[in-house]
C-alpha cells in the first residue's frame, strides 16, 4: 500500500486477453516501466493511415508528456483523436526446448487516451522537467531557452488512466512433456548499457561533464 | 553498388519532412536497421482506435515478417488495412549547450504497407528462419514443431517497398552563437548489452548452450 490512487478497472480496450497472466494495471507497475524507458512509440491516424512515431516520453505524476515541433503533422492530428502510446523493453531471449515456447523477457505498457496541448506556462515547466529528469539540474546549466524556441515547440500531455502493463521474467516454461527433451534451455539477458561520455571536440578547454551524468541510465 | 534493386522514390507518405537531412531510403540503410533490432512496433487500426503492438520482426530479402497467435485481434485487422511498422534504436543522449539543441543519436525505420498471411509452407519456412536468425542452427536442435503449433500461429509478411530511415550520429550541433557558452557538451552513448546465459534450473545434467549463442547480439 503506497497510498497511490488505484487505476479504475481495465476498460474494454485495455483488458489484456493474450498471456493475461502476465498483465498488471496498477500504477506502480505502469509507472516503473515508463520511468525505465524514455523511448515510446506514439500511434495515431493521419489521412486514414496509422502512423507509429518513435518519441521521447517522460512522466510527472499520473500524466505522460512528449514534445515535438509545433509544425509537426502529429500535433494537429492527435488533438482530435485517441492515441496509443507504447513503451517496451527487450529484457532477454528465452530459449525453450520447443520453438513454440520461445519467448522474450520483457516489460511493456500500452496507454490509450486523448492528448492535450499544454499551456505556455505548463510547457516551459514540463520541458524543464524533461531535461532535469534526464540529467538532474541540467536545465539551469544550459544557455537559457528563448521565447522563439518555446514557440517552435509543442508539448503534449496525456492522463495515464487507460493503461496496461505486461511483464515477463524468469526461465522458459516448457510443456511438461518437453521437460526431458535433451536441449539446453535458459535465458540470454539483454540490457541497455550506458558508455562513458564523449566530449564534443569543440568544448571550451577545461569543461567537465556534470557529476549528475552518473545517474543517467535506461532500463 | 551491391546489385540490390533500388527502392522506388519515396512516396508522399514516406518522404521525410522534419530533419530530412538525416533521412535515407536506400535498402542498405533500411535493412541494416531492421537487422540490428528485432523489436518493432506495429501500428494498425482496431475498432477505430490506433493500436501500437510491440512485436518481433525479422527480414528475408526485401520482406519483413512477424508472428502472432492465429486468434489475435491483430491478424484479422491487418489483412484489410495498411499498417505502419517502426523499428528504432536509442544510440545515445546528445547533450548540447542549449536545451533546444538536445537530441538523441538514433536509427529508425518506418515502413508502410499491407501485410499478407503466409501459406502453410512459407509459414513453416519463415518460423524456422526466425529461430535460426536468432541462434544459427537452433531450429534443428529443438523438439520438432507440431502441426497444432503451426496451426495456432500466423506469420505475416510485408514488402519493404514504402520505407524510410532516419539516422543521427555524432556530436551536438549547437547554433554558432552558442558555441562558446561555457557548459560541457557531448554524447552519452547507449547500447544493448548481451549478458552471459542463465541456464534453466531444470536443465538435464551435462547440457551446454550451443556455441552459436555467441553470435546473438542486438544493436
Ligand atoms: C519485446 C516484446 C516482443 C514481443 N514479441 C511478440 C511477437 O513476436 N509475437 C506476438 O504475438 N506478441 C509479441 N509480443 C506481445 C505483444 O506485444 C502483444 O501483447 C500480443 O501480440 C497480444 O496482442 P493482442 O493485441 O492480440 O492482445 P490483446 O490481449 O487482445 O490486447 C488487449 C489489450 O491488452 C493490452 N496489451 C496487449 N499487449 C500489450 C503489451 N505488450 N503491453 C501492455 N499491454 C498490452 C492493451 O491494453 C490491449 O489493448 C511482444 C511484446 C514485447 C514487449
Ligand atoms: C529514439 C528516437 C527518439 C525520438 N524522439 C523524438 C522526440 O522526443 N520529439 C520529436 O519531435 N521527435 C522525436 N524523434 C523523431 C520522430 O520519430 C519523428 O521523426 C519526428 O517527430 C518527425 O515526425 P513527423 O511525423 O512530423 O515527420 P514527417 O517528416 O512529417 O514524416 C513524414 C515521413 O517521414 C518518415 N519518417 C518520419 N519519422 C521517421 C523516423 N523516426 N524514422 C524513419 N522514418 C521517419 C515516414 O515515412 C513519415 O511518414 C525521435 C526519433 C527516435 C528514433
Ligand atoms: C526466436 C523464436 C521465437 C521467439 C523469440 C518468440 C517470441 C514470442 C513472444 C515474445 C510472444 C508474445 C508473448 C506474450 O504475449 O507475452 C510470442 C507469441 C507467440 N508465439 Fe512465438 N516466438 C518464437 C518462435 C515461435 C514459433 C516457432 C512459433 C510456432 C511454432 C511461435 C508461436 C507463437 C504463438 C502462437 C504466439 C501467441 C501466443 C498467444 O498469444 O497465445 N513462436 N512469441
Ligand atoms: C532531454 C532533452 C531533449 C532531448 C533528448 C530532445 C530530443 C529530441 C529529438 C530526438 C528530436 C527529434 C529530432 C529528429 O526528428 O531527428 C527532437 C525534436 C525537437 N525538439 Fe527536442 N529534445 C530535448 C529538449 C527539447 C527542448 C527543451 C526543446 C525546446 C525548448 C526542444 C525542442 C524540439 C523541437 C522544436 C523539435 C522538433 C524539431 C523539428 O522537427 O524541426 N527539445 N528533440
Amino acid at each position: 500500500m503506497t497510498g497511490q490512487p488505484a487505476l479504475p478497472p481495465p476498460s474494454a480496450r485495455t483488458r489484456v486477453r493474450r498471456f493475461h497472466q502476465i498483465a498488471s494495471y496498477d500504477p506502480q507497475s505502469v509507472h516503473a516501466i515508463l520511468d525505465a524507458m524514455p523511448l515510446c512509440h506514439v500511434g495515431y491516424i493521419h489521412n486514414g493511415t496509422p502512423i507509429v512515431t518513435p518519441t521521447l516520453q517522460w512522466r510527472d505524476g499520473d500524466r505522460i508528456f512528449w514534445h515535438a515541433s509545433s509544425a509537426s503533422r502529429m500535433i494537429d492530428s492527435v488533438l482530435e483523436q485517441d492515441v496509443c502510446v507504447t513503451v517496451s523493453l527487450y529484457d532477454g531471449l528465452v530459449m525453450a526446448r520447443s520453438a513454440f515456447s520461445y519467448n522474450i523477457n520483457h516489460r511493456s505498457v500500452m496507454i490509450f487516451g486523448r492528448p492535450e496541448k499544454l499551456s505556455d506556462t505548463e510547457k516551459a515547466e514540463q520541458l524543464r522537467n524533461m531535461v532535469n529528469k534526464t540529467i538532474p539540474g541540467q536545465w539551469d546549466r544550459l544557455r537559457p531557452v528563448t521565447p522563439q524556441e518555446l514557440k517552435a515547440t509543442t508539448v503534449l500531455g496525456m492522463s495515464i488512466t487507460e493503461a496496461s502493463a505486461k511483464i515477463r521474467t524468469g526461465p522458459p516454461q516448457d510443456d511438461e512433456a518437453d521437460s526431458t527433451f535433451p536441449v539446453w534451455a535458459g535465458v540470454i539477458p539483454v540490457r541497455m548499457q550506458v558508455l562513458p561520455p564523449e566530449p564534443d571536440p569543440h568544448n571550451l578547454p577545461g569543461l567537465e561533464p556534470p557529476a549528475e551524468i552518473a545517474s543517467f541510465h535506461i532500463g
